[in-house]
């Protein structure tokens, strides 16, 4: 099994020619898992349906390539926001059956998984983490790889709107506190959160919580747990590899810099990638700390008409940009039980050098 | 004469507590000229009065000190938008004749200068770019200092907003125009664009025409044309120096460092700046080309429902705040005729090492 | 042939359930047009993709009623924006060969039109107008009525966005000036503009010129001038009729009033519809005099960071809302060339008391 | 005493030449109490100061006028927010000892309080509510008035900023959960709720709980509760009378000519207000159902990216402002306690006709 990974433009939330093309290098029937994860350019203020759009497209474009059961096999992260220097795009993963030679070192491998339909009462809850973690361990056995080997999980976790939570009777969920609970299960099934520190008054409270290898989102059209996980495997074929990294606030270049090291990347005296072809890929979520102070230093961050999500996610196109002399890259905010509050986390997918 | 560089911090736009205390160090009958270049946390929507706020508020501190006949020596920059990892803060520029000895290198000197008020048909012409030269041309006077001398120069300009227009019977000038058109007037006095080009059809359109050494602001609040310029001049006392650099784009962080290491600033291996502590103030104005492209990816920087000068702002907070690990730097955006399109400048303060 | 129109809801841009269920009253062989008249509740801010969503989602909804050729018998016009008292619904007309006796009056009637494909040379110019006015004679006949009878014109005309400029060469083409000349087309067809008047230099600004029975509307997903026309035809059947009146600002909620009457509506006592279940459509475009100023008042409709259109769509909500009780109504902003400055039109479809 | 009510326009938020005009026409001497009512264009997204410019451009004016110590004698209330139809203006109320012989009926009378400090373990407690009771009860006293006489209490009430809280050590208070605080200490002080039910879980809660004739505001200036009383009252002067009115929804035009028609003004046959220049000041308080409902009809009032008081405001702006024929409303939202859910008061300020 090989993992690819094509980075594909759009044009609008609905343009899926780049990635049309891109599917059509592979044999349908050899494929064993898709996987997208694609930035679109709707404003991700309320009442935006930029989503839904790429969504409904995005579905129709892989069933012109591959028939309706190839949903089946597809995970998708559509996620809005390119603030800044980042451009609207889609990774492609997909994971092939091409009796390659499995490489001499690990190999990028991918596994998904979709949890049971959580019931509303659930929702929020210590039972959602808990669900959260077993879709965490499915994805690993869809990899084949254990804790070890695992570099990221990337999470899709259910909310409850109001008017979902009116028809269900539950109490509405925010996103924030879903991604909250989904990251809490992640770092469960990781081992780096302890289950007796998982309850209910913890949840988005207790920041001394998290995972290490998570990256968490919310989404409203979904009642279940999916999982997106990114391991190196001993056996996989392919020259991919990745590498996850932290960094402690939205400023420290110097870590980024450091994960790109470690994947194998050399960087120049100007601290940014000798060679940026090599990264295939870019994941970045990064966050703010609850009052909003930077080095010390007062910012708007968590206080202004624009939400905070927008300025990390600007500033991060900045910093990582100007490593990576790119404008393609997957950068996301909240990064709660997922790093040290006001920290964060990246991983890098690179191609080896030969 | 030594000029001082003092920044300092503000808990929201009408404080003014940190301003005074370092107003107090100074002597007022020995001090020359102060100059203000403010960053408000403002929300830099329409409708956004933050400005109007500092500027009473700052007036009122400054009278406090120095008697209300120190604001005729005093030109203020108060300018909107701290976006991303920008802290709202201050620099206190303040030329003290103090009788030190002269550097035995340039220092840092600063000349101010207001024009004649516009006539309400000059505002947007070429009229009003010979007025914005002349004014550039008396801040050197001021200074004492000749155009090779001159690091940057600060440009206020009256914009002719819709109920100005229609008392005075002109055409509404909008602010990028405004700016525009005292980018050409400072160019020319420096000799960075030449007279002949200077036609009206050229303005905000013939983007081959820039200084290089100018930043350009439009306030509503006057009728004139107001400068601070800074500049490096023999004789001079104290150990600042000031140094301009140019990009090529936001992510160009490659030039802002050559900029700090020709200030005179070591960069380590990380690409930070080693002693962020010698560089007194750092600002820079970035833009991005017409048609929002960036390294050629689409981004949404020109094509959002937040002001591209966000976009550029948040960015450049990220790229040259994670080189030098502050907040304190003052961003702006637009770099019509003061950069090639797309690209911008810097120019920082820093203090000599011994 | 008998007009139907039924209001439909909707829980969000691509829900179709109420349509479908209002469709499927309908036997598509006899159905000779489809019309759709849909407010989403898309932020209505950049790249809000409601509409294109809804599109989507509407066209699979009347290919499953009706097949895809049923496609080609539709119009559709979606729009943005419900702020205020708005509700997110739509209004579907269905023309239908049903057989029926003729009313004794007049009787609602619909005619659609659509254009040849603009070159992208000609859209924004006088040659725009005069095919906008020819579509408007196609949907006449398409109605088989003359000029004396048409209510209402809805005219969707094509923009020319960035980056269809770019390739086609031609100048960006804003909504504004877009609307503008399909208003000017539209006046020209009904006999209330004349074609001498219509010339590049008035677009947008001659405001003295101006349609009296159009609301227009742009989208940058055609390249052709769409109509829907409703009229009143003898010879028609069904108890629909349709009244159109003008207002002469916002406040007017007497003009509103007088046009329900001259609909044949009674007003109570408290200036509401005596009985609100006989208004079936309420349509309305209203738009603000450019300096911003209403019944001699300054307010911030055209200067704020909320679109102006929003300020007037929901004020809208409010006047008529209260009149009719309702939050159904379709309300739209911009009229230029479709009232005089400030002014606006409204068009009430009633049925026709025993 | 007689109360003068006089509206006055602005031109900004520091525009303060209509005001003092308005007041030089008083002795200042004479005078017993000043209260502003003013509505700024500030764009009430966060980190506008339009409220504080207000101030301190007031204040000055006031000084101006009658010295330093009149301030002690004045009540602010500046608020934020004239979407839609409303203009930016003030309404000044001036208390004098003029002499004049007491009307024959009740006439307008004033009153004024402000309770002591609250501790920051205070704020959003039932001892808050408390206080408030307290400060109403004040105004009364200082009026001279009954409960029966009120008309209506115009509350300000002091929220907890995360900076203050911090500092403090209190938890943050919302502005909408100060209000909440205040409404039920004015419906307590009025006998409109009961002691028994101001527990801490009813705050923001319980909308059973409401008070009948109070508007309540928050302030991020103030660490007191501030009370501007309105009432009629036997022997005072002049002709003016205040009426105090409730309305079932944002759309109940109804309740509000009934309110006018209450205080003695003739409504036309179109539903407006025969005379308006009796009518010398309108305050207008709505709110919507908490599920953002109205009339049965889904809205967007309570879901999109512009803030829920501003879809109110603009709304309300159509529905009072083509009854009045004017854009000189005050006009605010948040009914929390001082209406049933989604409901929402009024009071005019009439001259009595001879």
């Amino acid at each position: 099994m090989t993992v690819h990974v094509v980075a594909y433009d759009t044009e609008n939330p609905a343009d899926t020619r780049e990635l049309s093309r891109a599917l059509s290098q592979f044999d349908v029937s050899r494929v064993r898992r898709i996987a997208l994860l694609v930035k679109t350019e709707g404003n991700a203020e309320v009442n935006d349906f930029s989503r839904e759009l790429a969504m409904l497209a995005t579905g129709q474009a892989l069933t012109s390539w591959g028939g309706a059961q190839v949903l089946g096999r597809t995970t998708f992260l559509i996620s809005t926001g390119c603030e800044g220097a980042m451009t609207p795009f889609g990774y492609l993963f997909a994971d092939v059956d091409d009796n390659l030679e499995p490489a001499q070192a690990k190999a990028l491998a991918i596994g998904c998984a979709r949890s049971r339909s959580l019931k509303s009462a659930e929702i929020g809850t210590t039972a959602h983490a808990d669900i959260a973690a077993e879709a965490v361990r499915d994805a690993m056995k869809d990899a084949g790889v254990n804790v070890k080997d695992v570099a990221l999980v990337i999470v899709k976790t259910p909310i409850m709107s109001l008017a979902y939570a009116e028809g269900a009777g539950g109490a509405r969920i925010t996103s924030a506190h879903s991604k909250a609970v989904g990251a809490l299960g992640a770092g469960l099934a990781l081992g780096e959160v302890e289950r007796s520190k998982i309850v209910q008054d913890a949840i988005d409270r207790d920041l001394t919580l998290f995972a290490r290898r998570a990256m968490v989102f919310s989404g409203s059209e979904l009642d279940c747990v999916e999982v997106l996980l990114l391991a190196n495997k001993a056996g996989a074929a392919g020259n991919l590899y990745v590498q996850t990294g932290s960094f402690s606030d939205v400023l420290d270049a110097h870590a980024i810099r450091q994960s790109l090291r470690e994947a194998g990347c050399e960087i120049d005296a100007q601290g940014c990638v000798a060679d940026p072809t090599r990264v295939v890929a870019m994941l970045v979520k990064g966050g703010v700390s609850p009052d909003g102070r930077l080095r010390g230093y007062r910012t708007t961050i968590t206080s202004s008409h624009i939400d905070m999500d927008k300025h990390v996610r600007a500033t991060l196109s900045g910093v990582v940009g100007s490593i990576l002399g790119s404008c393609r890259i997957f950068i996301s905010a909240n990064t709660v039980h997922q790093a040290p509050a006001g920290a964060g986390l990246c991983a890098c997918i690179v191609r080896r050098s030969r």
